[in-house]
């Protein structure tokens, strides 16, 4: 890996190029942005050696990182699977992982052009590159997918440069990784989101916003996010975004009828494990609160 | 208003102590714990001039601030009430008013110790006094609750003593507090909290967990809060709580139906209005994101 060409230079490609440049030896990143000025940006950043808009660009490349927007990634993968040099490896950033590694896999010889899926747990509500940074992967999981949750050999510089960006590397399965980050990632989006719109919708709205601190901020952070970026994660990941949401369902519906009976101590049961849920993470994770 | 006593030395009772005193000249302040260990910790971080146990001490003030956690506000107002002098005034900082304002006007006779209903809108997640600051209620909204929405003469000093400790006063009747704080603070602790009880309760929580960063942080963040203090505060506006978690179960039926049928576009509306509504309170409130 002496050449990575990085495939749509947003906040994560264009963090990942800084980042690679910055800390991995001897390493030239080639950038393909989707408009002459992202190339341009990246280019004044700093965060790529060479870029352009041409996918003909990847046949210098060593290792192919698509970092385009989830809802564009299928059909950058199919534009760009004629470029690709014999041998080249291709990974993605994308954060919904099943769908996109079995398309790959028919659109790829597996003996030509290994795929493997990859997710960077880093991210901002802002998603351009004009806020790219070097340390955005300091500290974050960086998931791998093989498909039999297994890492297969030949990724091993790769697995280095995640390390050398300041990242912790893991290796899961397609499935077992959607499952988690319907969980941890899109389920939090869909509740903040939610709640947001429930309080665009109440009459009582601009008398409560009047209040609105801390509480509010808090809960209502992630929904400021990119609306068509989580509809795309949202329909790329539905059924375990149903299913964790089905999961809290059942956990408001007893809340509502132990209210509905006054069941105090039994409310503060469900508070109390919520209290020693976030307590243990924090614990464990010090880093990540 | 020279000389004010807190009753309940915890967080709120600490910081408005601290702060009352180092903004507020010539004032005195006196300070009445439940135990004897958190009075004199009270006195060692300066928050008082003087502290006990013994509601006794409250025949000396002008004004009372009730300031202990919203279970034990009815009890504790009609132990203090022979205590206070004739003219004192009383007020709270409970984050529930329409029970306590009503509970209020049974125990004291408004032309003897006039009462008002008060709520600043600060707090942390800890909850005691080790915790106290001066700054605590910088910027914050502090709200006052008159039965009619009108506030009464005679209680000049105490809002320019709330305006010293950096607070804003906002007068608004007990009910339409009550709605507010249900829509921007008591949802989203139940809804951070029902998140997290659903996360404890799934298969999949441990793997999750290893990826959780910062959404989950920003979701969970609430629900790290007290489960007795939050119980006590779920009766206290059960009506309400239960109003605005109705809205925001009306919104999240709609997205599911859409998921199902796939309505990427419709998904993308509600992430859209949600996305707005945050944006313009970040712009309308730029001190408080």
């Amino acid at each position: 890996m002496q050449r990575v060409a990085i495939v749509g230079l947003g906040l994560i490609g264009g963090s990942l190029g800084l980042a690679l440049r910055a800390r991995v030896p001897g390493i030239e990143v080639l950038g393909v942005g989707r408009r002459l000025e992202t190339a341009d940006a990246a280019l004044r950043l700093g965060a790529v050696d060479r870029a352009g808009t041409d996918l003909a660009l990847l046949r210098e490349a060593d290792l192919v990182v698509l970092a385009c927007p989830l809802w564009s990634t299928a059909k950058v993968l199919e534009e760009a699977a004629p470029y690709l040099a014999e041998g080249s490896r291709v990974t993605d950033v994308g954060s919904v992982k099943a769908s996109v590694v079995a398309h790959a896999l028919t659109v790829l010889d597996p003996d030509r052009n290994p795929f493997l899926g990859g997710h960077p747990m880093a991210g901002k509500v802002v998603t351009g590159i004009a806020d790219a940074e070097a340390d955005l992967f300091q500290g974050r999981p960086w998931v791998l997918t093989p498909s039999d949750g297994q890492l297969p050999g030949g990724w091993e510089r790769y697995v280095a440069a995640i390390e050398a960006v300041g990242a912790v590397p893991l290796v899961t399965t397609p499935e077992d990784h959607d499952r988690s980050v319907a969980m941890i990632s899109h389920l939090p989006f869909v509740l903040s989101a939610a709640y947001l719109a429930s309080m665009a919708e109440d009459v009582a709205w601009p008398a409560a916003s009047e209040l609105a601190s801390s509480g509010f901020r808090d809960i209502s952070r992630l929904g400021a996010g990119n609306p068509e970026m989580y509809a795309a994660i949202v329909a790329a990941n539905r059924q375990e975004v149903m299913r964790s949401l089905a999961g809290l369902r059942d956990v408001l519906d007893r809340f509502e009828s132990l209210v509905q009976e006054d069941a105090r101590g039994q409310v503060g049961e469900i508070f109390e494990s919520a209290r020693v849920t976030r307590a243990r993470w924090a614990d464990e994770h010090p880093g990540r609160v």
